[in-house]
């Protein structure tokens, strides 16, 4: 495939034509804001990379098709996509992203930080005995790049990590991959259970009291969409001690709306979606990274597949 | 050296006595409490195991005292020891344990764990990009069996892993290892300090204003000792931007003074002790496997060198 004219339309299109010129890419590029975007410009470009998507950009004339984001449910989830535009994603620095706000996350609670906090705002010295990470299982729900590379990770550190799939294929550094099916039995032993899923059909509102009803006390990270969840469900669930804590980076509606009950719920962390950001830097890199792939006629590790949506 | 009757003092003496029945150990065994203990008992033992000591215990008879802690510093640290009695410490899962304490605060740091919490209870959606684990530079004072086993789980990460010991002697995980008369030049560059040092003479008030006026507000981690730290020299480094933060679990006095000014500084985390605890199955695996090794004359990994006082 040959590319010559590139749109690139982002609110950080200063910084990143900055980046790319600093890289001395030989292609025509145009850098635009989203409301600067025409029809004109569709016909001009081969390629066009992009965060977010407006679902009136009429996609029929470039040849390629790169989101910024690892997450491409802006352009797939309930839109006709043409088989023949390649449509790929960012994913670089995500999955060690993800895995250390995870970690993050895991090791507070292990680690006891609010209990030592409030032991120290009241000058007490209470010894509580940290709990190890090769004591505890996590069910990662998702075995893609991100969802394989937080096993890696985790089970370095020793943690038992069962994995959750469509398909329930055995990958490498899990400990079992369950089918999405499959998985109920083993959910009561989980210490931890984190979804990396992406958006489709099959994981829309996947996490309710069907889940829920089956853990035992577990932590639940949400790293991959915020509609996978259904968060009355989630509320329930941590109401009647099926999940202590919860740690929120995505949600159905973001910015989350100032009247969503999550914001005062005392067992409820939230980050702005922040887990996985790309920088600039980052997001250049795999950009360059995968046009040169794709000139060279190499496989492309970061391909969707336009039919599963991932 | 042949090893038969064994005197174990503990607190903990009745949940030690359960384990080591269980793993039927064929010696004759003697738990006590600390008070119960006189002087005959000495007499009639081959081995001492005890997690503190009394100054007054004449380790004239044994032949073989073994602490249940890390730190030999009750034994050692202003006594004078007699250099016929071998003397070993528990080291176990301490590598792992101070590890995964000092990587939950790196990455409460990283992650704006406090921030994010402060926004929450605002209902203030405000992103901010965590840092990447490999971004950052850490120094840790002690390259023994714990300061390595931080190396190598901080360096597995992609933290850059610099040691610091008497020596200055390269050893595996740290990207350099300086002496400690070496290692001022490189202490304006790093995030954090971890401190792993024994007390002993050398590592008796180290970390004072000489160390702390070289930083560029680095956190500061303590799991060594606590008489290591001058705590006048670490509020005022907190106060002009030194430290950013200093986590500390070891104090020159445990428990912690009610009026020491550490409880009431924002930037202080206190933890009681907590970063290396033997639990009884633990401490009982090590003092049995160290047993062994004794007795079929195998090197001993966990030998205190007397003089050296670690």
């Amino acid at each position: 495939m040959i590319i010559k004219n590139i749109l690139i339309v982002s609110p950080m299109h200063k910084e990143i034509k900055r980046i790319i010129e600093s890289k001395k890419v030989q292609k025509n590029f145009r850098y635009l804001l989203e409301e600067e975007v025409n029809h004109d410009d569709f016909i001009w470009a081969d390629a066009f990379v992009s965060f977010n998507t407006k679902s009136t950009f009429d996609y029929h004339h470039v040849k390629w098709v790169h989101s910024l984001g690892a997450g491409v449910d802006r352009f797939l989830f309930k839109n006709n996509w043409n088989e023949n535009v390649l449509l790929t994603r960012t994913i670089c620095s995500f999955g060690q992203r993800i895995a250390e706000y995870c970690l993050s996350y895991i090791l507070k609670d292990l680690q006891f930080h609010d209990q030592f906090q409030a032991y120290k705002l009241q000058g007490n010295w209470h010894p509580i005995t940290p709990k190890l990470l090769n004591e505890q299982k996590i069910m990662v729900f998702g075995t893609g790049e991100i969802g394989q590379k937080m096993a890696m990770i985790f089970s370095s550190l020793g943690v038992d990590v069962y994995g959750v799939s469509l398909s329930g294929k055995k990958k490498a550094y899990f400990k079992e991959v369950m089918s999405i099916n499959a998985l109920i039995s083993r959910l009561n032993e989980m210490n931890y259970i984190i979804n990396t899923l992406p958006l489709t059909e099959e994981t829309e509102g996947l996490f309710d009291e069907t889940i829920f009803m089956q853990l035992s006390n577990a932590g639940f990270i949400n790293v991959g969409r915020g509609s996978s969840l259904n968060e009355k469900a989630l509320l329930n669930a941590l109401n009647q001690h099926q999940v202590r804590f919860a740690v929120l980076d995505v949600f159905a509606h973001e910015p989350l709306p100032e009247d969503n009950p999550l914001w005062n719920h005392k067992h409820v962390t939230i980050t702005p979606h922040i887990s996985a950001v790309t920088t600039p830097n980052e997001g250049v890199e795999c950009f360059i990274e995968t046009l040169k792939n794709i000139e060279e006629n190499k496989p492309l590790h970061n391909k969707v597949d336009v039919n599963k949506g991932y």
